[in-house]
This record gives structure tokens, sequence and C-alpha cells, in this order.
């Protein structure tokens, strides 16, 4: 019998779903439970966006352009101009989701051995895409005590090897909701101009930024043109996950024409999804006004449940929707595992992310958890109950 | 500034894609252009499977299971019951195309420097997926003077070396139309078995076999269960290539859960094809019949007015919508350039992709061409008057 590769005998399982048996379990036995544990949002999809797929009138569905129908690229640029990031359509690739955007950002600039420095935690399928693309993730630590900041400039050049070829910065961040500071971003445009790193900027939250603060695009870091590539995603910012539609875009032509061969020989990205993003670059201005005030909302009840538990400690995150917390607990994957098995409060129980699947480095986050917000209020409070509770029975 | 990856730079351009600027120099000076370049079908999408993305009834566009909805899968259960393939709905992965489910294969089973061995001319956008995998191509000569029948068993016994781990096939072929036999089923059996091989078995034309002979899947070779995979799509079938949904299909364990962490880290494939593929499965019975009557007309016409010219041998193929014919040109690729650059016939020229791209040894090809019988008959017929007297024009 022929035997898999290491690298798919390498490929790290996904961390939120080795829980989902024991969620299945749990609702089997008619246990209600509250989903914190990933970031399918339950915000409805704009309904015009839906329709304008409806309305397309398709004869024979047909491969779109590798890089996308030029016409969504021609209204990104619109989108993206909105957002003070200033590109040209032939700087874009639309790719399937934010996910194949990062494949293609490892795999035109990085070859097998090479090395990516990423602040952990940080979004656990990284972990994937490196291993797919055999290159080596090398984590520099932000901490739950320093509110998750970007790590100081000389953690990043201690990490620095020949064989570093870039830095991933997720921005606003999953999973520990920072928003980094126009400051932080300068620190990074120093280190990749000294060293000559390419800055891989995943902002598929860029829309989620509470407290009046805005966001600032990587791609707007001066004299950093031919470093950057934005790895974007339409999956959040218009609750349209399943579209499967996210984009590629670098001011960098050799980086662009190297993706760009990688776009062809997948031939395109998904044409229904595509007309649903076009559609969307045209949705009023308000329309984000609605679904900000209501995250912020989550954002706001969550954590100040969160940070008057006895023992918990709970930044408030900046953007995106997800908050890290440190709970009392020993090993908070051990906790989420009980919750589901073992525990109910009124019916119900919460299922979250352990802490640990989010660092590279073992041993790290193992008293942590992420939450996303992506349940409404009442279903928040609910499963703060539950949280409450459990902590509680489970010093016992 | 930051350079790009060996990997980025090593990666094949699509062969067909390179005499698009000449295309469409062309139909700027008002020529009109046959494109016998691309595997994209004319044929209108069945109206009910469109009909059903718009029926859909969406609220949240929530991700799928990353293997694809479960009722899609149990009905692709159904779809491969009735093609004599017996499978459960937990040994398929549903796929962003058949690309996707290539790639999953590659990775899955191959680590940087493994070889895998295909029988040339192949579909050229392996080359893609190998390199960005980083695993070698092993090219074994098929010849259009044996009609491009599979290799001997000495031929492939040549190319096993102990980095060997999987013959890659494509049957029905494109580029070359070859429907392979029992026969030369049973020989590629014997081998994967005698070497510990994977066979990936690449799918795509299923329904287009002509001449009264039958599909045979390389799923249902007998012992050869943990060897084989199935990488399918509905691209072709049913004329959706925009839809972007394919499958992974295998018995064997091992490789479904290596698989399945690589379908985890790109989350899902796209909803709303999934939903048309779901509704194609149910298409009447006669749906193909007359989509196989109007390939079947066509590929006799193509080949009988290429068998006619002076000079130019084509094989008659037995199954896909592909032609390879050699002509009486030096350089094919010059060739097809010069048609496009500096020919006209009746104010019209054909667009062919020059048989080399379909080659991964140099100098192989260089007098053949692919053709794709995706234009009505009408067309198709213009599109040989204007090749014969190019032809002529092009001796002299
Ligand atoms: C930080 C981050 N990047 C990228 C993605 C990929 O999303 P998608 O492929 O749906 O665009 C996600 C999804 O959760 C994410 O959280
Ligand atoms: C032989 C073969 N395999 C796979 C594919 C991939 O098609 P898709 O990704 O659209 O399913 C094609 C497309 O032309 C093909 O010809």
């Amino acid at each position: 019998m022929p035997v898999i590769s290491h690298r798919g005998a390498q490929m790290p399982p996904s961390p939120i779903r080795k829980l989902v048996p024991f969620a299945e379990a749990a609702k089997k036995r008619g246990t209600k439970v509250f989903h914190l544990n990933i970031g399918q949002p339950d915000i409805e999809t704009p309904h015009s966006i839906l329709q304008a797929v409806k309305d397309a009138d398709i004869k024979v569905l047909e491969y779109s352009h590798s890089a996308g129908f030029e016409s969504y690229r021609k209204k990104l640029v619109e989108y993206y101009k909105r957002n003070n990031i200033e590109i040209n359509h032939n700087q874009v690739i639309v790719t399937t989701g934010g996910s194949e955007a990062i494949a293609f950002a490892i795999q035109s600039c990085m070859d097998p051995g090479d090395e990516i420095i990423i602040p952990e935690p940080f979004y656990a399928n990284y972990n994937g895409f490196a291993v797919s693309a055999e290159v080596r993730v090398v984590p520099i630590p932000s901490t739950i005590e320093e509110n998750f900041a970007l790590p100081p400039i000389e953690a990043f050049e201690k990490a620095i090897t020949p064989r570093t070829k870039a830095i991933m910065i997720c921005n606003p961040n999953n999973p520990t909701g920072y928003l980094y500071s126009k400051e932080e971003l300068e620190v990074l445009r120093e280190i990749c101009l000294k060293h000559d790193l390419f800055l891989f900027s995943d902002e598929a939250y860029r829309e989620f930024c509470y407290d009046g603060r805005k966001h600032i695009s990587a791609l707007t870091l001066e004299g950093l043109e031919e470093n950057v590539i934005l790895m974007d995603t339409i999956s959040k910012r218009y609750s349209a996950c399943g579209g499967r539609i996210g984009a590629f875009v670098t001011k960098n032509q050799q980086v662009l024409d190297a993706a760009m061969k990688f776009a062809q020989a997948r031939l395109s990205p998904p044409s229904f999804a595509q007309i649903l993003g076009e559609a969307a670059v045209d949705l009023p201005a308000d329309y984000f006004d609605e679904v900000h005030a209501e995250y912020n909302s989550r954002r706001d009840l969550l954590v100040k449940r969160l940070q008057a538990m006895e023992g918990v400690t709970c930044p408030m995150p900046g953007g995106a929707f997800y908050a890290m917390a440190k709970l009392p607990v020993e090993n908070s994957d051990k906790f989420c595992q009980w919750l589901l098995e073992e525990f109910s409060h009124n019916g119900a129980t919460v299922m979250m992310a352990p802490g640990s699947g989010f660092y590279a480095s073992t041993g790290k986050g193992n008293n942590e958890v992420r939450l996303a917000y992506v349940l409404n209020l009442e279903d928040i409070n609910a499963a703060m109950d539950c949280l409450e509770a459990a902590l509680k029975a489970y010093k016992n």
C-alpha cells in the first residue's frame, strides 16, 4: 500500500474542529451549544448582493479571466480607493477566498526551507499553508499581558536569518482582535526595508475597527510598495464566507507576474461570487454602520462579562470580532472539551477555541481561549452565564 | 527589493495564453478569430441547474463543510453509482474545481523531490501543480504515430526510481482525446501494485466517449482501492467551468485524512456552485444524449477535415473534446502565432494551442497542435477552411 507524504502527515489538523465530535455529542444529549468557536458571522448577507447573483443572466457558466472578471477588478479599485489604497486593476488578482491569496503569497515569494516570521498567536491556518509550501513558520511572541501589541523590533531582529523571506501580519488580528497602530506599522516598514523582506498583510477584518480608530493598510506604507502583499477577502466584510472570493493585491510587478502563473494553473476564481462581490462594492455607504454598531455592542458585552469573571484576563480588542481571554484553568484544551462533554447550565454550554491552537510554540496559550463574538447579544449573555458557572464548577 | 521564489520563477506560464495578445491584436484589426485553443465549451449550462442557484433561499452565505455540503456528497454517491463507481459520501471531498483535486492529490501523497510519471503529451497545468508542490514530473512518451495509446509497460518500468510515488493519467485524455481501454488500465493496475504507486486518475471528460465505447474509471480496478485517487470536475460535464466545483475521491483512508487537512486549511469549496452541482445530478438521463451527439458530429467533422489536408496527421480521438494533429510545419508555435499575426482567410483566422506546451520533454510536439472542438459545426468548417488555406500559404 502506498504511503502518504510527510507533508500530508505533518499538516496540522484544524485546531477548532477537533472539538466538533464533542459538540455533536452534546447536542445529541439535548444540550444547547453556543458557538463562540468559529469566525462564521451570523449577520445576514446583504439581500441586494444575493439578488445580483439571482439576476445575472448566465447562458454558459464560463471560466472568468484567471485574475477575475475585469469589471470586478475595476470595481475593487473603487473600493480600495475609498479605503485610501491606491491601486489599479492590474494589481489585483481575484482569489478563491483570502485563503488562496495566502497560498499565492507564500508560493510566489518563498521556497521550501525559507522562513516567515509571524507574531503569535496567529490564524491557525497559516500553518497549513506553510506546511503545504514546505516553508518554516518562525513565531515571535505577542502576549496577553501586553494586550498582544506588536513584538518589539528586537524580537524581529533576533528572529531574522538568511532564510527569512517575509513577515506576516493580520490586521486587525485574528485571534487577538489587536489593531496595529501607525507606529507599529512603521516598525514593520523599517524592518522590511532594512532586511529586504516581504510583508504579507492579511486585512480580512479591515472593516471591523472600534473606538473610532481607523484601519491603516500596509499597502499605504510609503517606500514599501515593492514589499507588501495585501491578502484580502469578502468573507467577513459582507458575511459572504461561502462565496469564496478574496483578493491578492500588490504593486510589485515581479510578484504579480509569478502569482498570475499560479492563478492561471487553477484557471479561475468562482464566477457566481464574483458577481456578488462586484455588487457589494455598490452597497450604500451606511451598510457598515449597522453591522459595525452590532459588533461593537457585542464586543463591549463580551469583554465586560469576561473581565468581571474571577481570574479571567481579557484585553479589549480594537478590531475584528475575536477576543482572547486567559482563564483560571491549567489546560484550556481540556477545559473546552469538558465544557462540551460534562457541563451544562440552564441546558446549555459554550464552545470556544482553545488558545494553544493559535501558537506555533509548544506550551503557549494553554490557559487561553479565543472567543468569536458572532452571536447576538442575548446569546452572548447566555453564553457568558454558562462560562461563568463553568469556571466555578471546574475549580471543584 | 525582495525577490520572488525560485518556485515562482519556475512556474510555467500557461502555454495557451501566450498567444492571447496576438489574438487580441487580430481582433482589433477586424479579423474574426475561431477559438479552437481552449477547453471552454460553448454548450449552454442546463437552465434548470442555473435556476436551482436562483431558487436557493440563502440568508447567510456560510462556509460549507470543508468536504462540501453533505447533501451534495450524498448526491454525488448516486451519480458515481450510475457510473459503476461504488463509494460512500465520506470518500468524497468536494473541491474548488478539478484543479484543486489535482493539488490535493499531489500534496497529500508527494513530498518535494518525489517523482510522478505522466504519459506525455499531457494537460499542461499538471506542470504548474507539480512546481507548486516541488515535485518532479517524469514524462514518458505516447506518440501520434501510435494514436497516443498508453506507453508500453517497459516505458513505465524504465522510468520508475526510488522517488517515484505516483502515475498520473487523464482518461479520456486532454490533449489527445485518447480513451484508455480495459487492457491499458490493467497494465497500470499491475505497475501500481508491483511498485506501490498511487494512480492519480483525472476523469474530467468521463461523459465524453464516442463510438459506443464506455468509460472505465480507475476507481473500479480491482485490488487497486488503496492506490487510486479520482480527480473529478463538473466543469466540462455540465458546461459549468465558472462554478469551480470538482471532487477528490479515494477509498484510501490515510489519503482522505491527509487531504481533509488541506481542505480544512482552505475552509470550504464555493457554496453557490455546490447547489448547481447537486441539482445537476438530477438532470434527466437523456441530458447527455444531445450534448454527446453534438460533440460527436463536431469530432467527426473536425477530424475528417484535418485528415483531408495534405501532410496533416490526426488520429481519431475516442473521447474528450480535443484532437492533436501533426501539421506540415516545422514549428507550430511560430505557425500558430503567424496565423494570428499575419494570416486571414475570408476575414477570419484560427487560434490553436501549439503542441510543445503539452510535452515536458523539450523538442517534442513542435509540429503538433491541439484543437478543441468547442465550436458549432458551421464554425468548425469555417475554421478548417482557414487552416487549409493557411497551410498552403505558409509553405510559400
Ligand atoms: C485572518 C484570516 N485570514 C484569512 C481567512 C480566510 O478566509 P476566506 O478564505 O474565507 O477568505 C480567515 C478566515 O477566517 C481569517 O480569519
Ligand atoms: C484534463 C483536465 N483536468 C482538469 C481540468 C481542470 O478543470 P477545472 O478546475 O475547471 O475542474 C481541466 C480543465 O481544462 C482539464 O482539461
